[in-house]
């Protein structure tokens, strides 16, 4: 066997390379900063062909089979690159990460050192209100007056709790029981390291609107500058096909389908048929799935017929 | 703490627990046993309570709660039910089957214990044609005269394989070297524990009409004889939500819009514009992504306005 | 194929049946309640039976079987167990908790429901000192005096804290973001799932010595409360040959042996050739890793022939 | 926040460049390939800072490090390397491979493309026979007469089962179905990415003496001719204290204690009071735990008290 005509260079990516180690900044103190990486868009497309054994080799080639693959879900090819992450998160923020098990993880540990003397603040216009129809959500902001008072009470609380803290250490006791008060907010530091289609998972969660701002902050920042110029074929085809998607079922199909031949009235009775829409004493009730297939009608610019 | 409030008995479903230990036949040889399992529906609407701590209690809110977290990916509540299989699979079938690394496995040891002696036949009008569309596909039947060959042959290479097979042990070879030329169509048996979110993927893919004919069946006898007795109303809920979905891409999205809003001429040109639709020599040539969209549009009743 | 011989039924372990819900109480306010579970010692034995084909079946077999599996690490088989528990856990100990990827999760969620008013509690007298040789660990108490004034301040710092999330909650802010300044102390709950064979994993390393007080008495309350009872064969083997297993690297090995066949003078002299002792000008000085060989020669009763 | 002092080049190893790409034969007609690596011995150490804040920074020191963390199996640092390998490997031996669950996989697909025409041959000298003591082993080898019958038989069968193969196709039948009478020992191929420390876990369990010969031949590789080169510190204490650890039980470290302490008769007497040894019609019978921890003894050079 010939082996020098199977030699290879390692794959690279001189847009991350360029950025290596740089943090970006998130919140008021965190960051992410690319640590390694390993693959890129090419390495998606061999192990895809080793898979189906694909022959075709032209860039646009590759663009079409990234966008097949991630279109029919076929993950595993996606699996084969791998990016490692130094991240500094308030813990609160951490504790949602960190439920994305299928991942590799080395946090800062406050048993065997200080704990980091930063906590994430909030700006007077930054407190959000309780969302109504969301119980998990927010929507909307506190003024600025109240914004103000619950600042700089937050301010005395991180500080107390801090001094609290320290005094603890001075007297002696251990790290790892000192903290125990520590407030939520208090940053932390962690390798984060995760194979790319387990990353596009955790953005497919976290930067959809409904996740928590903070978290949702990190993923943007994750997702725009860091994987977009990483795979950038991989990022149009996970913007296309995974995160604008819409997602019919089997009764929104029918619906659909009704609206398109022009036949509203039938659509109507199908959605009050399977109980979407009921007629109340003050007019039509609509179910929560309801109310989730018009917004879905209003982005592919439909019009609603039991709306009209 | 008065304990004796919180006391539980465990959950059981008898429509399961009627059928524990029973084969479900499968191709020739094969089998599906139920030995054991953990939770029900109830299982997963408690979870999703502790998370989410919602109040309500009836049955139809139970519903309701399933399908709402079925529809929105919220997988954590279906991951609190375990099931225990028993199969009886030829082993290239399992091939597949082990690739879904989410589950706990202990296979029949062929270093230890003497091959099973069976393997998986074909009856002569089983021999199915290679797809011209879908390289990894199947279409079609061999006619009756040539799969009668065919399986003839068939039975007399598995013999030939098995007689080896034991010619070898019988001069001493040890046994896992013995197997190595065994037919991949040998069957292996294996005990497979997998909770009910894994598994729903494992019936998502297997089930599919793309999946291979084997593990299909395999997987419908699954879906349709073991999770539907024992969740009902997560069984329902997939079948609506997963299972017979449709999800449109943002491209889909805007030509569906105009469709539905009757302007099949601009939706013609949209698919123009983004190369779903070429114009060929021969008339319009439509790319693989367009021809997905069709399917997705007749199976929802609409026309595809570049095909009239 | 006649079916009805292959009838099972579920497999039950009555000790375990008897406690299910009963909350065992931990800390102040914690707790654990075991849900549900699957499988049991015979379980283990069955799942080993399949992939080994072993034909031995009385009592005395299992226990050397699961002794056997145990001994030589076949892990799989353990994995066929699985057991949920609900469990309230302060959030600083969940953290480390959590850190154990292969189980499911659903934790109570503050972003849909009040935070639990209930936190962790130090008594005057559960103040530990930072351990001098481990930098991750504690020993020794702080004295009363002292302890007093801590836990007086905790309670302060506890209630101001609660105070302020109240207070946020009242004028409307989001409960996803009121939380963020609750101490790590706040209890927290979960459902939690997992086989037994992570479960030991979990066991082995938070029953030991060196696991925070705090999650060690968690862990001390599943092991010998829960998993005893449950599978009592199981949690012998664990015993003799995991959790209080010495291990002996290739040096130790050299070591133990010459020190065995009575030469202790050689025994030192290769003490001194691999570097774990030195002599110092104050005589001679034990490197970190000698000083875990002389605790292993301890605990089996040997002398340490530099010591002498 | 200066982030030019953040900056880093990408961590690289040139012994393992030099190699990249270049097949390392195994077997007859097998390979293993390293495609491409992430991190190093120095990522291992960068990683344990981040959680134990450790300062120093010497190569002596690194090393250290690195003793410690794999000595006291603190793993997730060594999850911070990865590796991504081309294998070629008769699918008997990747039956065994595949067991691995956490890594990541892409196969060669026989539904896609035409099987490999390549089938892993025993030559004549190579038949092992069945283990005597070991159900699941092999040891010495079959006479050259019968092996040279056995190897010309091997040859025959797997040219018929190819030309059955190759028939079907001809014929038009599916790959996918075509290819169900392949012998086990057909070869595969697999792009293969795992984590150095489940890494180093599939090394351990198939380096071992008990391994089937063929896997234990592709780990051997895999250990000595990548890992070493690629992280030569990992490797050399992956060696001390993991690889030929000895484990010691409970009633083993009573046994040896008194042993080391010149006390052979009261081992002696230890060894029956626990079933170890029981004196039989025809002298004393030894358990299966007695011969192993004989086994153990005589690797430190100890002489076993109950067989003088």
């Amino acid at each position: 066997m010939n082996s020098e005509k199977y030699r290879l260079t390692r794959t690279s990516v001189p847009a991350l390379d360029a950025m290596l180690g740089r943090p970006l900044p998130v919140l008021d103190q965190g960051f992410v900063r690319v640590i390694d990486y390993m693959g890129s868009d090419e390495s998606i497309v061999q192990a895809a062909r080793v898979s189906y054994g694909l022959g075709t080799k032209t860039v646009q080639d590759d663009r079409e089979l990234i966008r097949y693959l991630m279109r029919h879900s076929h993950t595993s090819p996606f699996e084969m690159c791998e990016i490692k992450l130094h991240v500094r998160v308030p813990m609160d923020c951490w504790r949602q990460w960190i439920r994305h098990r299928t991942a590799n993880v080395n946090e800062y540990s406050t048993r065997y050192s200080l704990a980091i003397d930063a906590a994430y603040a909030t700006p007077p216009d930054g407190w959000r209100l309780q969302a109504k129809r969301n119980k998990q959500g927010s929507e909307g902001r506190l003024d600025q007056a109240r914004g103000k008072a619950l600042s700089r009470e937050e301010a005395r609380l991180q500080q107390y709790c801090r001094k609290v803290y320290d005094g603890r250490i001075e007297v002696g006791v251990a790290r790892e029981q000192a903290r125990k008060d520590l407030p939520l907010a208090t940053y932390t530091e962690a390798y984060w390291k995760i194979d790319l289609h387990n990353l596009l998972n955790f953005l497919y969660l976290r930067m959809d609107s409904k996740a928590q701002y903070e978290i949702r902050t990190y993923a943007e920042v994750i997702g725009d500058q860091v994987v977009k110029p990483w795979c950038p074929l991989t990022w149009e085809a996970f913007g296309d096909y995974a995160q604008h998607l819409v997602r019919l079922s089997s009764a929104e199909q029918r619906i659909l389908g009704l609206v398109a031949a022009g036949k509203a009235a039938q659509a109507r009775k199908e959605a009050e048929r399977i109980g979407f829409v009921k007629q109340g004493a003050k007019g039509p009730v609509r179910s929560l799935e309801c109310r989730e297939l018009e917004d879905k009608m209003k982005r592919m610019g439909m019009e609603v017929p039991w709306l009209k």
